[in-house]
This record gives C-alpha cells, structure tokens and sequence, in this order.
C-alpha cells in the first residue's frame, strides 16, 4: 500500500471514530484516560527502552543537545505523563453544554451546543510527551485524534501510542480515536494536509519551519503555534528593583521556552541607573548581552545587536537590550519586530499601563509579572495543548475548551418563514 | 506597477490602518458608518448608472437570470444598503469588552480582552451589497478590510468602495481602513492569499470553485461560507400538516438560497399517507421532484433521483426526497450527503428530538421549525457577514463578535515565575 492510501485509511477511520467519540459519555472518556495513565506507570521500563533506541539514534547523529534533551524520557518524566493524564481526567467535560438559550418573537427558542472540532490532526517535534497530552486533551473534548511526531521520536511515540490506543479498546473507545502515523517519510504530512474531507484542524507544533510547511501546504484550517520573542519594556515610572526581578525571572528561570523574554526594552531616562547593574545581573548569570548603540555606551565590553537580533528567538541565554525614548518608540518596536506572544511593562503609571494593555498586538500583555506565565496551568485554564499565536478560534493557551466547536439547536413548534 | 506590488502595498495600507482601528472609539465608527449610509441615499443615481454598465455587460454575455438578479441595483436595495449601514451603527461595539476576569492563588488578575481580527480579506462573487454590508461589519468590529467582488460588478463595487472610502476620510477614518482591489485580473486573489504577514482572515463567499481555489492557495486562515444541502426528516409521529407547511416553506419561500430545503427525508410507516398530498401541493408550486425507489412507487410519474442528486444543492425548485426507515437511516443520510448547514427533523416524538439534535453534525439543527431561519437577524444576531460551515472560530450565521479575536491581559505587582 502507498503512503496517500495509508493516510487516506486513517484519516477515514478517524472520521468513523469521530462521529462516536462525539456522542460518548464523559465517564467512558474519563475510565479510557484513567486506564492510560494505569498503563504509562505499568509499561514504564518498556517506554524507557524504546526511548533509549531513540536517543541512542540522536547521539548517532550528533544532533542537538536541547533535541536530545527533549527527547530523552526518564522515570520522572514517565510519571509527569501519567499524572497529566489524571489532571485530563479532573477537567470539567465541556461537551453538550447549551450556552446563551434565547428565545426569539416568533417562540423559537435558539441556543448554541458546545460539540467536539471532530478531527485533529496534530504535527509535532521531537517531543514524545506531546504524544500524551494531545491525545488525551482531544479525547476529553470528544475529538479523534491524528498524531505525527518527528522521526527522532518514531520508537517513543509507536510505543505510547499503542498504549495509548490499548487502554482505548479495553474501555470501550471507538477504534480509530487515536492513531499515530508511524511512517517518517515526509510525504506523510503533506498527504494528510489535503485530507479536508476527513481531518477537521491542523495543530502544528514546532518550529519555524514545520509552521511554514504546513501553512502553505494545508486545505485544512490550522491553529499554529509559533514562536515567541518576548519583551520586557520598563518605564521610567517603574520600580526599579522590581523591574530587575521581573527581567531577571524572566531571561534566566528558563530560557529554552517561549514564553522567555528575547528583547529587554529600556527608557532612556533611566537606562544609565537601571542597566549597568541588571546587565552585571544577567552576565553573571552567563546571560550574553547584545545591545544597541546606546547601550553600549553605557555598558562598556557589550556585543552589539544586529537588525536580525530584535527579530530573533534565541531559546538561550542571550538578550537582546534596546533604549528607547517612551513607551510609543516601546509599543511600536514589539509591534513590529515581536511575534505577538507575550510582552510586559513594567511602570506604576496608571495610564501607561493603560496605554500598553490596549495597544500592544499579542496574545498575553502584562503589566508588572513576568512574561513565563503565559501556560494553560498558570492561567488556571487546566492541561493546556499549546500556546495559539494566531487570532483565529484560538489565541494564547489552548486548553480543552479550545479544541471545540459549536452549533446553533433550535427547538420550534411548527415555525415558518414569511 | 505589477499585480503582486500592488496587491502588497493594498494589504500593507490595510495593516498599518488596522493598528489605528483597532483604539478607535465607538463613536468615530459610528460616525463613519452613519456618513457611508448617507452617502449611499445621496448618490442613488451615481450607483444606478455604474451597476447599469455592470447589468448591461452580463446579459450581453447571457450569464444566469440569478446571477443578474443578484447583480441589479434599484432604488429599493439601495436604500436596503443604507438601512442595512443604520443597522449596524445600532449593534453594541465588541471591542475592549473584557470577559472572565480572575484573580490566580499568586495573586495575578487575568481576563480576556476583546479585539479585532486586524485585516479581513472579503473574496465574493457578483453581489454589490456584500461590498457594503462586509465593509460596515468588518470596520464596526475594528478591522480593515481588503474587498475583492466579482468582475461582473466591477463598476459597481467601484463606486460603492470609493463612497465608503469618501465617508470614512471625511470622519477620521485611517486611509487603508476600507479598500477595493480594482483589477479584474485573477492573479490579484492568489497573490492576496500568500500575504499572511499583513492578512490575518480571508472569509470567502460563494460558490464551489470560489471556495476551492481560496481553501487550495491560502496560507491566511479562512472562515469559508460554503453550500447549504439542506434537509428536513418527517419522523412517523410528526404533526403531518406542520410537517408539511415546514416542507412546503422550507422548499418554495425562497428557493436560491442556502438554508432552503434540497432534500425531504420521510418515515416509510407514514410515507404512503405524507407524500401525495405534499407532492402535489409542491407540484402546483411548480416544484420539480426527484425521488427514491420507494417515492417513485408512492407517487406515479416522478423523476428518479441519482446518487448525484443527494449531493446537489440545487438553489432552484427542484427537490430530492427519499423514504428512510427510521431516524437512524436519517441522521447518516444527512451527515454523510450535507453540508453540515440546516437540518430538521418534524416529531412530537421527544426521545427522538433530543436524538436529532444531538447526532446531526450540523450548523443549526431544529426541531420542528422551517430551515429557513438560519440567519443572522432571525437568530437575533444584528447583521450578518454570512453563514459559516466550518468548525474552527465561528459556525453559523457570523455577526461582528464572530469578527474579533481576543488577548490575555494580566495586571500583576511583581510576581515572577518560581
């Protein structure tokens, strides 16, 4: 069989499956995720030794330190993934919730049905977690699930997956609710990004250009995650010390994330008081700073910053540091050059805070906090699938509530049009 | 200047104007949209005489009786253009709404701000009140928009555009806030689709082709308006005579559009009984009937019904009908031969109703009332944009909150991550 008939027959099996899942009772959803997390813990020296083939394989190829990391699944991480499952489990089911029920001068009465999206296909890295959570969190919300993850994780992800799909069929899960695709050749995805009739969403997760791929390839509607290049702009109102808190917190406590801060936007009429001493901070941190002229010139010794840095995501200890004239020359600059993730002002004036919570285009702003908390968890939205960048449907953490559609019901007694 | 420049510096006027609707005041959009119904009333004649060049070329070409119906402007629908503009001055402005403001253990207040979409590409086939209509939603929302109508209203889009354009400057509307993509020339669309840097949504609406050529060749998300295959299931304990005026006005009302009935589903217990009397009324309507096997046997000298036509939406008077054995039967036929736009199942059965309105995978389902409602001022939705059928961001008919996007706002005093 060839690669398009293979992912045709997932993809309509999923659809199958979809249809059931749609109708299925929370506790059926809720005995398949417990089962899943039961067979995570019991299967935990099997996952480690697929997983070792895996990372024996990325060592093989020198591949990179932060992949290998990423990759690499241990006890503790084995027991993250089973209890993520038992938070799924503890999420309120949002399926067949009737919201807004109005009723209209004729008598109709018209409310809107939360139901599951119905089929999603998910495109991801080399993260076998992601294999866990995206299936359980489209589960929960009634959703059929389609999963291809990168090649340097195809030992990991056919173990869980099978797992996964196992404890689906001992408690009553439609076949076809979850299903990996287990060939890494390239085509797969693009084959399965055509699937329109079938698949009903594309969540790419990924870097720059797994997100290119599957933008310009997809017919099917997509809800990216993409980048972050975070900002940090401290006012001349701010408080220093604790604009130094936040910016440190920030840059340092994880740097490897997106939602770490990139680019530290700084007012002229306190960068000479504020700077020298963050940016000893930071370097003492191993930080590497790389700064406009400005801050060059107060900061002697300093790398300066190209016209790439302010548009790029470093993922490390590096930082990129601006002075600007106000918080216009601020918001215009993370406008522009920041990938509308998440960006902070740190000021006690009351309207500027005003000002940058209305203007700045991004999915979280804040105001006085650190950029990092922008997570499914810390917004209290539960198990989250990923960070949204985009304005469709979706924008920012993406929980279970996000992976659902609606429909309008209308309950009439003989109702016609004139 | 070539096709892509121009195409670019369209879209790239578009987003720098999007920055500035998005902080305009309610009363300023206002202001505008009332000036554009003004404007309308005032050039009348000015709009009769382009639509006429318009009107005039398309029966010289012989195009369709519906199409040039739906092509001819008259001092009716023009004033149905301005009322419509009034409108949508009198709908609540969305945006700055802050929703679901929560206050997390570390202290952190989150909400959900309301926003636009930023800049809306309208692609649309030969109907000069999309031009307005699309035009006022997307600038009440905040957005700028791109139109591109079809070449056969060309002059009239033109002059249409240019008076929006005119009443927007005069009331302080950003230039690039509404803007017409003159060129006839089919290269301009698939140019305008690639620009996902400056175009956040494409909403297309239309026919078929349309729909496939923009879903083929967008990397921009798209809300699509897609076909209504319509049905109405007659379950063996219906009310026979609501049923029938429910069929009868779903079907003959207003037959060219989509959320017009196309196909009659009937209980085989009650066929015998519903049919004839239901035929004949629709007959003298000057409805064509196509019909199953078992329809075919009930009623003499009907036309069979292929597998091609429980596909087909047909806008005109014709209807499909086919004998089913139960609600089972029913509910797959419509999954699987809709479009997942209206459907109604006629019962005073209430097991059954719960049934329907839980299984069909629809836009709207109704029970018991006339397809024919699905439809922005019927729902009491304000104005409507269109009807959308797909599942990801807004299903059903779209008003102006189906027109936003939201951001994350968090107000914090310090807290940074642990």
């Amino acid at each position: 069989m060839n690669i398009r008939e293979d992912i045709l027959k997932i993809a309509r099996q999923a659809k199958m499956a979809s249809q059931e899942l749609a109708n299925l009772s929370s506790s059926t959803k809720n005995k398949a995720l417990v089962r899943m997390a039961e067979s995570i813990e019991k299967n935990r020296e099997r996952i480690i030794e697929e997983n070792k083939k895996d990372v024996n394989l990325a060592k093989k190829k020198e591949l990179s330190k932060a992949l290998i990391d990423r990759l690499t699944l241990d006890e503790k991480r084995i027991r993250q993934m089973s209890k993520s499952l038992e938070e799924i489990v503890s999420i309120e089911d949002p399926i067949g919730k009737i919201e807004n029920i109005r009723k209209r001068p004729n008598g109709l009465q018209i409310g809107k049905m939360v139901v599951p999206l119905g089929v999603i296909g998910i495109v991801y890295e080399a993260r076998p977690n992601v294999t866990i959570d995206a299936a359980a969190l489209c589960l929960k919300a009634g959703n059929a699930t389609i999963l291809r993850g990168g090649s340097e994780a195809i030992c990991s992800n056919i173990i869980l997956a099978d797992l996964l799909k196992k404890a689906g069929q001992e408690t009553g899960l439609p076949s076809g609710s979850i299903q990996l695709i287990k060939t890494t050749d390239r085509r797969a995805v693009t084959e399965m990004l055509k699937l329109n009739a079938y698949i009903d969403v594309i969540i790419p997760r990924g870097g720059e250009e797994l997100i290119r791929v599957v933008m310009e390839n997809s017919t099917i509607p997509v809800i990216k995650h993409y980048k972050g290049i975070c900002h940090i702009y401290v006012d001349e109102e701010a408080d220093l010390k604790m604009a130094e808190e936040i910016s440190f917190n920030a840059k340092v406590q994880r740097p490897g994330v997106c939602n770490a801060m990139e680019t530290l936007l700084i007012n002229e009429k306190i960068a000479a008081q504020f700077l020298p001493g963050m940016i000893k901070r930071l370097q003492e941190a191993a930080v590497e700073i790389r700064g406009d002229e400005k801050t060059c010139q107060i900061t002697r010794g300093i790398k300066k910053a190209s016209e790439e840095d302010w548009q790029t995501e470093y993922l490390d200890l590096i930082l990129s540091i601006k002075v600007v004239e106000g918080i216009e020359e601020a918001i215009n600059h993370i406008n522009n050059y920041g990938s509308h993730h998440s960006d902070a002002i740190i000021t006690n004036n009351y309207a500027k805070s005003r000002q940058f919570l209305q203007k700045i285009d991004s999915a979280a702003v804040y105001v006085n906090a650190s950029t990092r908390f922008t997570d499914g968890a810390e917004f209290g939205l539960g198990a989250e699938i990923g960070i949204s960048t985009q304005k469709l449907h979706a924008r920012g953490p993406m929980g279970v509530n996000e992976l659902t559609s609606t429909k309008f019901i209308i309950w009439g007694d003989g109702q016609i049009r004139k």
